[in-house]
């Protein structure tokens, strides 16, 4: 169990949260402009590196993928020194075209910095089936290009969002025998977010040194201990990516297979910093007021007990019941009943927070006390089905006017 | 291929759509009555027959069964001559005791009407995780069986009804070698609902003499291309249930197997009360504005087009984007393509009506006469995968802040 080994091992090593983000590892600069694609805010990134970088990335498992994607997919495995990122349009559903204009964005780009275009990723967020304006892309990464010469800009947290509120940021130093290693990353939300990524974005740089499998390896059990256990709308999108990107300019060891207390310890430094950036993504889901911490405990097997939390976590009536306040329980276990699980409704128990609502039978609780825990911007609903060893927690959001709002006009 | 039948059927056998619900059937008597579950809309229903009947059913699948479906499930082969249903509770997630108070009424019922216990059914609907009020249940079962007695009244539609804001009531009438049949179904809504039956209540009695087993067959068909084609909100609740009752009093020969054409009439002649009491449903959908008719064509297989048909109107984005009237097709193809199933998007078309919007990649439409079609009350939206010959299509309603607004102060 990593978790355990986890703060084990931060007793052993110590960390800290820096600031700075992107710009805070060596070796990358990164800035954001406005390009034009949106009337005032950010909506261009560039993020450089001037050594090549190993790359791991986990891409959306939408059949529909976005001509950024399927371009990004293709040469992950390449040495990447740069990273461009729009919002405001996903390039999805374009078609050939869409393909095309990717790859444009990405000669450009390889054109300004002497580079191939191999060695450039492309990201892309935003309304889908608009074809990209790439002409104001490309004046904008002049602009970019510019701008990082002269030592980058703090605004990349700003570009990449799009009905996100809030930027999202995470930078945490630590050491691994003398060597300071740091890990930086960037995230946007907000709706279409789900397991299995959402129309999401994720971006994390670091300066260590590992070998490139078990990067790959660590790198994707920490997107599925963290990204994919936050749910916003249940939907999908065609964009969602999760990059991991490191220069490996620490002049640490590298780190091995065989290396057990440095891989932890990077795992769970690289958990650290996707968990709290997933965190914040639900935080600031479209409409949010509330985040709903939803933990199935006892389960017969992990995956049911994943399949049973998110079943709870999507359900627009326990995601209003709690936005309204509502001690509404009985829809807790009605959702999970139809996860398509067995188990026995006899013997679960239901808690918000500590209150026990449902113990096999319902039970007495008082509607002002309850009321008031729904009332905190943080809700804990346990349910512990008795029946094997395994648990999830998954975080989510309540359902709110204010999602319809944002989502009945989005493209206007 | 039934429905071509159908239609070839009723160019020969007409048919008609008839008053008067459940008493319209010869034999039957039902009565609604507010019994003080709720402030004073009806809440207790009663259907009785003065003959024994043949029963069929189909209950949620929700592995959380509220008592009442648990009772109902081991009686539904016995004779049965009474159906007692309230609303306002739904006796779900109450241990023993919400069984027993499910036989205290059934057994109450029973010895007014000279029945034993096992020729009663129990429903309910409403509220989870709240014992039931036997002793205001058993004062409105001696107040209805007093109105059976004068013949009933026309109440039972409206005590069925949650937050359902209309009656749904459909009778026909139709002819057999001469002998006249009657089907009448009521049903209710409106949240929960999804495949696999929805916090959903139908109940449907004739006349016609048929064969058990093959009426068993022919229902659970008609259940399956009809309410298991809608979506409200994709949460499944504990007591959906639609139960077929038929006192076999029309005198015509009973249909066999082998008996084609009858059968096909009586599947189609159930069909059609079927679909049109699911079609209420959901345009009562809690806070529905709208109905939405997604169809998919050219799939691989049934299951497939049902999968990605079911992922489109589950959608949270596609269902604003429809209130808003935003032609926004591109959450469509994404919901599409993260139903798990494989198809080329590079081949889909996607039409809004008759309006192509994407067809391999995006078409150029007026926004302005999209927004006209968008504001009308019905939409169909067509997903073309160009890959097989199977097709689905699926009922939903759009997703507006009146549904929130229901949904989070429910039980207060």
């Amino acid at each position: 169990m990593f978790l355990k080994l986890f703060y084990k091992a931060l007793h052993k090593i110590p960390f800290k949260e820096i600031k700075g983000g992107i710009n805070s590892v060596p070796g990358f600069i990164s800035a954001g402009i406005n390009s034009g694609l949106r009337k005032v805010k950010p909506d261009l990134g560039l993020i450089i590196s001037d050594t090549k970088c190993v790359g791991a990335a986990v891409f959306t498992k939408n059949i529909v993928k976005a001509a950024p994607v399927i371009y990004s997919m293709k040469y992950i495995n390449k040495p990447i020194s740069a990273v461009i990122i729009n919002s405001a349009n996903a390039n999805a559903c374009t078609g050939e075209k869409g393909l095309e204009d990717t790859y444009t964005v990405a000669s450009y780009v390889a054109q300004k910095l002497n580079l191939k275009t191999s060695n450039v990723l492309v990201f892309s967020t935003g309304v889908i089936g608009e074809y990209l304006p790439v002409k104001k892309i490309v004046s904008g990464i002049d602009k970019l290009t510019d701008i990082i010469k002269d030592g980058g800009n703090n605004n990349i947290t700003k570009a990449i969002l799009t009905t996100d509120k809030v930027e999202k940021e995470v930078s945490i130093e630590f050491k691994l025998k003398g060597k300071k290693i740091r890990i930086a990353g960037i995230a946007k939300g907000s709706g279409m977010i789900a397991p299995n990524m959402a129309t999401m974005l994720a971006f994390i740089v670091s300066n260590i040194v590992i070998e490139k499998s078990l990067l790959k390896k660590l790198f994707k059990t920490a997107v599925e201990n963290s990204f994919n256990l936050i749910t916003v709308d249940g939907d999908m999108s065609t964009n969602d990516s999760v990059l991991f990107l490191t220069n490996s300019k620490a002049e640490n060891n590298p780190i091995k297979e065989s290396d057990k207390l440095e891989k932890e310890i990077f795992y769970n430094m690289l958990l650290y910093v996707m968990k709290k950036l997933a965190r914040m993504i639900v935080e600031d889901g479209e409409g949010a007021t509330k985040l709903i911490k939803i933990k199935v405990e006892n389960a017969s097997d992990k995956k049911s007990a994943r399949k049973i939390a998110f079943k709870i976590a999507n359900s627009s009536l326990v995601k209003t019941a709690v936005y309204g306040s509502d001690a509404n329980w009985g829809r807790i276990l009605a959702a999970a009943g139809s996860a398509g699980v067995k188990f026995n409704p006899d013997k679960v128990i239901i808690k918000f927070g500590n209150h026990i609502l449902y113990n096999g039978e319902p039970v007495k609780f008082s509607e002002k006390k309850l009321k008031q825990y729904l009332d905190k911007k943080e809700i804990n609903i346990t349910v512990d089905l008795k029946k094997g060893k395994y648990s999830a927690e998954v975080l989510t959001s309540d359902l709110t006017e204010e999602y319809i709002k944002i989502n009945s006009k989005y493209r206007t």
